[in-house]
């Protein structure tokens, strides 16, 4: 490439801002789409990043996107399947000729290929296992073997490894003369002779390094192995604490069994992290946007369900006091103040103790000390509320016992709120739940159930 | 190292599954701070990665703390301070010597030590400039420069680039020779004779290509520039999307000024996750276990202030039926079933919605439609709802006209939810407002007053 070349940073060269599709875009390509315009089409595809033509397919309707995979036809790539929504994978999958989708996963590298067929039923993984070379297919279903969710499944298995007693000569030789290197590495990894892992040299140290340097002398300090059943949320986590670049798997005899790099460890990480966050909004953690009405429903039922159940034991304890409110009609106004501030309380909490759990920084060293800080936050907030709510009830209703009723609930509610929204996670993680599924149900269970007891008894005692 | 050396594999080499600090490691710590044997907590302390060390800090109180610094003296490591959470690396700094704290900042990189000074005052911000090489000095001014948050913060400045018109063979000879490679590098960045960016070859392609292959024929498919100024969460997006390692970092005038490598954008990733969490949760973004009981309260307070007012609203519709109330009390002991169901799918709306503006999977190409499958699955999960409470409100109070009501206003308050769980973060995000900050006052206000208002005020026609 000339220094005078004008192609040197085409015109068309992404830009800093425009990592979305930009509405025009697919403006533009509809209408090509709607002209049956191939050339066109195309043209406006051709320079977009599979990831992006992933997401355009997932933004059009489905009437539209068979068209679209239909007009687009041959230019097809395998990359887009990986990157697609598993929502809508099958239905992309069942749009393409069989000849376009054996191309399309041919270009595959098999841990993409394992991603893809995770998902899938039956008929359609025997599609493109049969569309793979023997040796790929043989890959493939060994890495499905491996439990899901495993670094296993989530490791490929090229490696470019050298023996521990090699010099940096012998390994710039090799890799000058072997044929078949991954597209992307970063470390040449040692193995022993029984084929351990014993440590990585990255490429950067040795191109630096004189030939005859021993590899044992240039080693990273950082390095760890993966268990291959290892889970990969855990993969993740190691990937992010200890700034790994990539880190060999090994199998039960600590022997090198493939790697595991730090793009697909983001991409885990990205995932469980959204899981959590769609698990403690009580939404299906498979849940996308691309699903449709029925996937949706399905996943928002049982969650309102637990949610129904939750609210009728509220309101049996709100039975109790039928009575009291009747003769106050006040109390029915102010009640659901309380349970309200205190599931707020209880939702904070809990958030601050799922995330250290999931991260690791709630241990056995500091869990003590949490409970008690979130008790004392309670509290101080409790009186700080209390306090407002003891002069609104008073102003509103004319009534200092009414003030004093709420604003003592409310620092009774708001305590509960920290000690729940600590302890109740932490003792589902104990018990092998998911503290992020399931706690939310049970802190405003208990906040709703205190809120409401705590006022409206009190409410009993001191104003009847 | 020969085959036959028992160091080989270390019996201490890291475990696949022993990420966390054991609890049993954090004893044992603990003893020999409490006997002031230096040489036991140096010898435990020492096989531990910063990131662990930095762990350990933050779980242990503050008095172990500081004793624990002082006893571990010179051996510091200056990344640990990188690893420490925000809210005690204040306390961490001062606890240290200034001759220890020089030795810890001078060990690291520029962009670590500017991750540093972010967060630090003005005071402790000049102890650690004042220990830095004017070279060093220079750079992480340079860095600061910057906006907060923007790409030229999180870069390194440090970059291997080749003229675009090299061979590999110049490009190999360059790098044997070069002195002050960085310690990590994964790309060798083309630039024009302007010093523009214009591809990038990776180390592997490099060291697997003859020497006479022009670099600009082995650049990658893949190659994305960022703008200086570009806003870090836009980065992380885009290493995430494009599955880039690296990226070159480029000022107005398109010059190369640094690069960001992907451990950098996978930091962030977690980072804005971490906030996105917190900040639906109605959390402050910054908070941590490590914050004491004043910081926490200050975080918490304004959120539960504003759901205070929001409570109160909702108040005021109740009391506008009080009347109703005082002739049906088994309208108090049902009414808060409605909004708590309401305000639960409203929830699950918004976080969706949040969630997929976020990934930038919500556009102007599927926003209608997704607005509509969302009131339509309020719609469908509101009559399920509806026919339980339905048949519930008879079988409890025995009235076919309570049930009506509450069957009735159960599906307006769920397509309600629906409705205003996917507008309100829209239009949030169109205003320029984070939609995970705001977006949940503003929902559970809707569904509560809309589920009051619909329940009592049809019961005030259906019933009276």
């Amino acid at each position: 490439m000339s220094d005078t070349d004008p192609d040197t940073i085409p015109p068309e060269s992404p830009q800093a801002d425009d990592y979305a599709l930009s509405r025009k875009d697919v403006s533009a390509i509809l209408q090509a789409l709607d002209t049956e315009d191939r050339e066109a089409l195309v043209a406006l595809m051709d320079p977009l990043h599979p990831a992006d033509i992933a997401d355009l397919l997932e933004q059009v309707n489905a009437f539209d996107r068979t068209r679209l995979i239909r007009l687009y036809g041959r230019e097809f790539d395998g990359e887009i399947l990986s990157e697609l929504d598993e929502s809508i994978r099958e239905e992309v999958i069942a749009a393409l000729s069989p000849a376009v989708l054996a191309d399309a996963v041919r270009e595959l590298d098999s841990d993409d290929v394992v991603d893809l067929l995770e998902d899938l039923e039956e008929p359609q993984q025997e599609a493109i296992l049969d569309a793979l070379d023997d040796d790929d297919r043989a890959v493939v279903e060994q890495s499905l073997s491996y439990p899901e969710y495993s670094a296993g499944r989530l490791m490929q298995r090229e490696v470019v490894m050298a023996p521990e007693h090699w010099t940096v000569g012998d390994a710039i030789d090799f890799l000058r003369t072997a044929e078949n290197l991954p597209e992307q590495f970063y470390h040449v990894t040692l193995v022993d002779p029984r084929m351990r892992p014993v440590a990585n040299v990255t490429l950067g140290k040795l191109m630096a390094s004189p030939r005859a340097v021993p590899l044992a002398d240039i080693t990273e300090d950082t390095f760890h192995k993966i268990d291959v059943l290892q889970d990969e949320a855990d993969v993740a986590y190691a990937f992010n604490q200890y700034h790994l670049i990539s880190a060999p798997v090994i199998d039960a005899d600590e022997r090198l069994v493939g790697q595991i790099t730090i793009d697909d460890a983001m991409a885990v990480l990205d995932e469980e992290h959204e899981e959590d966050i769609l698990r403690l909004a009580g939404v299906g953690e498979e849940s996308s946007l691309s699903d449709n009405v029925v996937d949706t429903t399905r996943q928002r039922l049982p969650w309102l369900g637990v949610n129904l159940v939750t609210a009728i034991l509220a309101s049996l304890v709100i039975a109790q006091f039928e009575a009291a409110i009747a003769q106050v009609v006040a109390l029915a106004v102010l009640m659901p103040i309380v349970a309200s501030m205190g599931g707020n309380a209880g939702t904070q909490s809990l958030t601050v103790a799922v995330r250290a759990l999931a991260t690791k920084d709630l241990t056995g060293a500091n869990v003590w000390r949490v409970i008690r800080r979130e008790c004392l936050v309670g509290l101080i907030n409790g009186v700080v509320f209390a306090v407002v709510m003891g002069i609104v009830g008073v102003i509103w209703f004319g009534s200092p016992a009414l003030g004093y009723v709420i604003a003592a609930a409310m620092v009774v509610n708001l305590v509960v709120a920290g000690l729940a929204g600590t302890g109740i996670p932490i003792v589902l993680e104990k018990l092998g739940i998911d503290p992020a599924l399931a706690s939310g149900a049970f802190v405003t269970t208990v906040t709703d159930v205190v809120g409401f007891f705590a006022f409206l008894g009190l409410a009993v005692i001191v104003l009847l």
